[in-house]
C-alpha cells in the first residue's frame, strides 16, 4: 500500500508509524503492548533501498533492526548521456554515515561493478567489516588496492551454503546462485520480523561452467517454512522465456573455433564474466592455441581469478602478448575489454589501429560475446565497422548467438517466486518499467497486488511479521557524481553550465574600466569557443562587438558605471542579437575589470 | 575491383582512366577508337554516391554522363553524440555546386527526411526541378515553405509507373514500391551505358495498407532485359527471414482496441508513417472513437497527407484536441508524435505532465508504435517510465508486436536480386559492416565478388556497358553541420571545444597590466563554468589564484611582460595545479588586458 508523503524525511520515519494490517489475536495484542512498553516501540524491520530502484545500476539496500543496520551492495552506476564529464554514480550514503554507529557491516552478493563499485566510496567514510564469497571478495581487494585502503578494510570470506551472524538481529544465510560472473549469491536473511530473500543477480542455469547450479532446493525448503519478503531482481522481467545456459555459448564459440583454421581469432567480452573466457580458454586448449589477454581490467579478472582457482589455464597455454609474435595466426587467440565499444577500452584502440601491441589483419576472425547494453549500442557498432574497414570477419550478438544474458527471464523469476512463496515482494534492480512489469507478473502467478511494493530508492518498507507499510521518500537517497578525483563536488548547476557550454559554447567580454570615472580603459574584447569557427566568421564577431560597444556607450552617456547593470547589459544586448542572427544561445560571461 | 588511392581528387577523375574490362570486339573496338576521337574520351557513366554509405541517413546520389549528372534523393543525417549542440548533418554539396550547369534535377524516392531533408539547403544553393510521387512532392513543399523558398522551386509530380526523360542521356522510370511510408518509388535509370535499378528503401509487403503492392513483375522484366547496376538498400540486411506487412501491426492494434473499453487510448508513431496512422485510424472508426491528433509534424503530415488522399479519416471522426474534452475516455484516441523519446515531442512533454492540452490519467492506454532507432534506446525508455509512473498501462515493442520495419530483410534482399540479376552491385544505405554484410549474401547467391562494389560517399563507380570501375575517394563529400541557422559554420575545431567545455568546463584568468611597464593593475581574477560547484570548493579556488599569481609574480621578477609568454605560462601552471589537485583538465583561458 502506498502512503506517498505521509512521511518524507528521516526524523519523522523513525518514530513509530501505525500497523497496516493486524491480525493479532489478543494475547499477541498484549505481547505487543508490554513490549512497546519496555521499547517505548514495536520493534520492526525497516527495508531501505538506497540505490537499484527505477535505474539499472548502484544497488544497496539496508535492513535496520533497531540499533542495527544490515547493508547488502554496494554498487555504482555509469552515468547518464546527459551527466557530462561524470566518471561514475556513487549512491547518498548520508543515511548510513549520519546512523554509522548502527551499520554492522555490507554483505555483497557477487563481484560485479554494480554491486561492489561504490566500496571504496563508502568504506572511506564508515569503515565497516565485507563479506563475501572468495572470488566477490578478491574483486574488490583489488578495488580497495587502487584507493589504497586495502589494509583497513576487515574483510570476511564466506562459502556458499554458509550462515553468519551479524549482530544481535541478524542471520545471513548465502545461497549458491547462477549469474554471468562466478561466485555469485542469493541471500536469506533471518531478522525477528521473519525471514527475507534478497535473489541478487542470478538465472536458473541448470548446466554452469563451474561448480553446482543454483541451490533450487534451499530456496524451496525456506519458502516451504515461510518467507516474509522476497527482494527479486528484474533485469530480465520483460522477456518472455528462458534464458539459455552460459554452456549454450561454448557450443557455438566451439563452432567458430572449428571454421578458423589458420586464422589469428580474438574475443570480446566483459572481463567479469569468467566463466565466458573459461569457455574461450577450453576451445583453445582444444584447437591447440596459446590464449593472451589484453586490456586493464580483463588482466586483472584473469589473475585474480586464476590465483583463487576460478579460471584454469594450462600454464602452457597461457602467454604474454608481447610473446604472441612468436607463433603463427593459427595459433592464437586474444581475448581483450572493449565488447561494449568503450573508447579507451582495447578493442576500441585495436580498431582505430591505436593499439600498442595488436594490429588488425584482413585475415583475423572476430567475435564480440557480448551483447550491447542499452545506451552502447552507436559505440561498439562503430568498432565493429571499423574492425571490419580493416578486412577482419567479425561475428557479433545478431549475427550468431555468441551471447547469454546473466539474468533471469519470465519463466525463470516464475520459479523463484514459486518456490520462495513470498508473504510480501519487492522487486529491485531495473528501471520503473521493469519493476511495474514484475509486479503484474507477480499477480499473475496469484500474488495479491496489496503485498507487492514497487518502490522508490530512499523509500522504507517497515515489515512485522504481520504487516508491510510503504513510506515514500523517507530517508535521503540520490546520485552522487565522481568526476577525477571529485566526489560530490559536480552538481547539477555545474553539469547545467557543461549542458550549456556543449551546446552552444561561450562568449567572453571584457572590458577594463575606470574605477571612479567609469571610462573604459580597454576592450570591449570577446573570445568565444565552441560557438562559431572564427576566422570564417568575422563579420558575426565584429558585429558582436559594435553591438557591445554601443550598449557600454549607451552607459557612458549616461554616467552609469555599476558593474552589475553593466554586466547585464552586455549580457542580454548580446544574446538578442546573437540569437537574431544565429538561433543560438552561447554562454554568455561579461567580466568587468575595476582599475583604480 | 577496388582501385584504393589511384585517384583521390576531382581533378584527376575527370580525366579518362583505362577501361577494366574489355570484351570488345575489332569493329566495337574501331567504334570506340572513332568515339574517342570526337569526345577525346569515351563516354562512361560515373555513379557517385556523395551520402548514405558508411552511415544510416542523408542518402544522395549522383549519376553523370557527359555533361549531365542526375542526382537521386537528397537527405539529412541526424548527428552523433558527439556533435555537440548540431541540429542536423547534410551532405557536402561542392562537387554538385562545382558542376552546376550539368544538374538536371533531383528525383526523389520517397518523403522521408533520410531522403528529402536536404532538399532545401541544396536547392538554396542551386535551384533545379525536383521530380517525385504526389505525397514525397507533397512533404517536400511543406519543408520548401518553412525555408520560404517553395515558389522558387519547379516541383513535378509523377505516378509510378511513369518515365520520363531526363536531359539527353537519362530516362527514369519511378516503380511502385512498399516502404514505411506511402507513395515509395524504386527507380530504372536508363544511360546510354545501360539500366541501373535503385530500390530506394524497400519492403516486400503483398498486403500494403493501401495502393498496390511492390511491382515485383516490373523488376522481374527489367532485369529479363539485362540491368548493367542494381543499387539496392542495406538497412535490415543483417536480419535473418523476412519483415511482416505493415498489416499485421493493424491486428494487433485493433485488438488492443477491443481490450481498452472505457479507456482512453493514446498511439505514438512515426508521423511519416502515413500506412499505420490510416491503421490507428480504422481501429477508431469500427471502436466508434474520435481521434485527435498531437504535435507539429504529425499534425502537418495528416493533414497533407489527407488533402492529397493518401489518408482517410472521416470528417466525423477527426476532431481537434481541444474538443477532446467534449468526449468521455473510451472515445477518444490520441495520435502523437514523440515514438523516439525526443526531448521536445509531444509524448515527453505528456509524460513529463509538460503539455498544454494532454495530461496522463493512470486509467490510459499507450501504444510506442515504433522500434528505438539505435542510440534512441534510453531516451524513449525514459519516456516510458515516466508514463507508467502516472499509471498508465504502456505497450512498447518487445510486450507486443505493435511496430514492423519499412525495410527489406535478408529473404526480401534476395528476392529482389534474384528478380533484377544485376552485372553489377552496389549496396546502399548503411553502416559499413550492413554494406559488407550485403556483399556476403549477393555472394551467397552466386554474384562474383569483383562485381560487388563495397563503396564510400565520394567514391565514384565509373561504368560502361562492359565494365565497372572503383575510384576510391574521387570527388569531394561529408558532413556539413547545420545548428540553428548557421549551415557550415560549426566545423571540427568548433565541436572539439564542445567535447572539451562539456567534459570539465572551463576556467578564465583575467588580468589588468600595464602597457608599457607589465605591472599587474588589476587581477589575477579566476571564473569558473561547469568545473566545480564553486562555492563548496573555495579552497581549491583559492589555491588555483594563489598558483597563477605565484607565476605572474616570476615574470615581475624577470621583467616578463610579453603577452604570449604570460599566457602560455598561466595555462600551463594552472592546468598542471588542477590535475594534479583534482585529474580533470578544464579548458583554461588567459586573457591578459593592455592598459595604457
Amino acid at each position: 500500500m502506498y502512503t506517498r508523503k505521509f512521511r518524507n524525511n528521516t526524523k519523522q520515519s523513525s518514530e513509530t508509524p501505525e500497523v497496516m494490517i493486524t491480525e493479532k489475536k489478543p494475547l499477541e495484542r498484549r505481547t505487543a503492548v508490554r513490549k512497546r512498553n519496555e521499547s517505548r516501540a514495536v520493534s520492526k524491520l525497516k527495508v531501505i533501498p538506497l540505490g537499484g530502484l527505477h535505474e539499472v545500476g548502484k544497488n544497496i539496500t539496508a535492513f535496520e533492526y533497531e540499533d542495527e543496520i544490515l547493508i547488502v551492495d554496494c554498487g555504482v552506476a555509469f552515468p547518464e548521456d546527459d551527466m557530462l564529464g561524470i566518471d561514475l554514480v556513487i549512491p547518498d550514503f548520508s543515511y548510513l554515515t549520519k546512523n554509522s554507529e548502527k551499520v554492522l557491516g555490507v554483505v555483497i552478493t557477487h563481484g560485479h561493478e554494480d554491486h561492489i563499485g561504490s566500496l571504496p566510496y563508502f568504506l572511506k567514510e564508515l569503515n565497516v567489516p565485507i563479506y563475501g564469497t572468495k572470488l566477490t571478495i578478491g574483486l574488490v581487494e583489488t578495488k580497495l588496492k587502487e584507493h589504497n585502503i586495502l589494509n583497513s578494510v576487515e574483510r570476511n570470506n564466506v562459502n556458499a551454503g554458509d550462515t553468519i551472524k551479524l549482530g544481535r538481529n541478524f542471520k545471513v544465510e548465502f545461497i549458491r546462485s547462477t549469474h554471468s560472473i562466478a561466485d555469485s549469491v542469493a541471500l536469506a536473511i533471518t531478522t525477528p520480523a521473519g525471514v527475507v530473500v534478497h535473489t541478487g543477480d542470478f538465472k536458473i542455469d541448470f548446466t554452469p561452467i563451474q561448480g553446482d547450479m543454483i541451490d533450487l532446493q534451499r530456496f524451496a525448503e525456506l519458502g516451504k517454512k515461510g518467507v516474509l519478503l522476497l527482494m527479486c531482481e528484474s533485469t530480465n522481467v520483460e522477456r518472455t522465456g528462458y534464458t539459455m545456459s552460459e554452456r549454450s555459448v561454448g557450443g557455438i564459440i566451439d563452432k567458430i573455433f572449428d571454421d578458423s583454421e589458420g586464422q589469428r581469432i580474438m574475443v570480446a567480452t566483459f572481463s567479469s564474466n569468467i566463466d565466458r573466457i573459461q569457455q574461450i580458454v577450453n576451445s583453445a586448449v582444444a584447437h591447440k592455441r596459446k590464449v593472451a589477454v589484453v586490456g586493464r581490467s580483463m588482466t586483472n579478472v584473469v589473475k585474480t581469478a586464476g590465483e583463487l582457482g576460478y579460471l584454469n589455464i594450462p600454464k602452457t597455454t597461457l602467454i604474454d602478448v608481447q610473446e604472441a609474435r612468436n607463433f603463427s595466426d593459427g595459433e592464437l587467440v586474444i581475448i581483450t575489454t572493449g565488447s561494449q565499444g568503450e573508447t579507451m577500452a582495447a578493442l576500441s584502440r585495436i580498431a582505430l589501429g591505436e593499439h600498442r601491441q595488436i594490429e588488425v589483419k584482413p585475415t583475423d576472425k572476430i567475435i564480440i560475446s557480448a551483447s550491447p547494453i542499452p545506451g552502447n549500442e552507436k559505440s561498439i557498432y562503430k568498432v565493429i565497422n571499423e574492425l571490419i574497414k580493416k578486412g577482419a570477419d567479425v561475428i557479433y550478438d545478431g549475427l550468431m548467438d555468441v551471447h547469454v544474458s546473466g539474468h533471469a527471464r519470465q519463466e525463470e523469476i516464475k520459479i523463484m517466486h514459486s518456490l520462495v512463496k513470498p508473504k510480501y515482494l519487492m522487486p529491485i534492480h531495473g528501471e520503473y518499467k521493469m519493476l511495474r512489469c514484475h509486479k503484474n507478473l507477480a499477480c499473475e502467478l496469484g500474488m495479491d497486488k496489496n503485498n507487492v511494493f514497487v518502490m522508490a530508492n530512499g523509500d522504507v518498507l517497515e515489515l512485522t511479521k504481520n504487516s508491510a507499510k510503504h513510506y515514500v521518500n523517507a530517508v535521503p537517497s540520490g546520485q552522487i557524481f565522481v568526476d577525477g578525483l571529485g566526489v560530490g563536488d559536480v552538481g547539477n548547476i555545474v553539469l547545467r553550465d557543461r549542458r550549456h557550454l556543449s551546446q552552444d559554447g561561450l562568449m567572453i567580454v571584457v572590458v577594463a574600466m575606470d574605477k571612479y570615472s567609469g571610462e573604459i580603459l580597454s576592450g570591449p574584447d570577446i573570445i568565444s569557443r565552441g560557438f562559431v569557427y572564427v576566422r570564417e566568421s568575422e563579420e558575426l564577431m565584429d558585429d558582436a562587438k559594435a553591438v557591445v560597444n554601443e550598449a557600454l556607450a549607451k552607459c557612458e552617456r549616461k554616467n552609469i558605471n555599476e558593474w552589475a547593470y553593466i554586466k547585464t547589459l552586455i549580457k542580454d544586448t548580446l544574446r538578442d542579437y546573437l540569437w537574431q542572427k544565429t538561433k543560438r544561445s552561447p554562454m554568455i560571461l561579461p567580466i568587468v575589470m575595476d582599475i583604480e
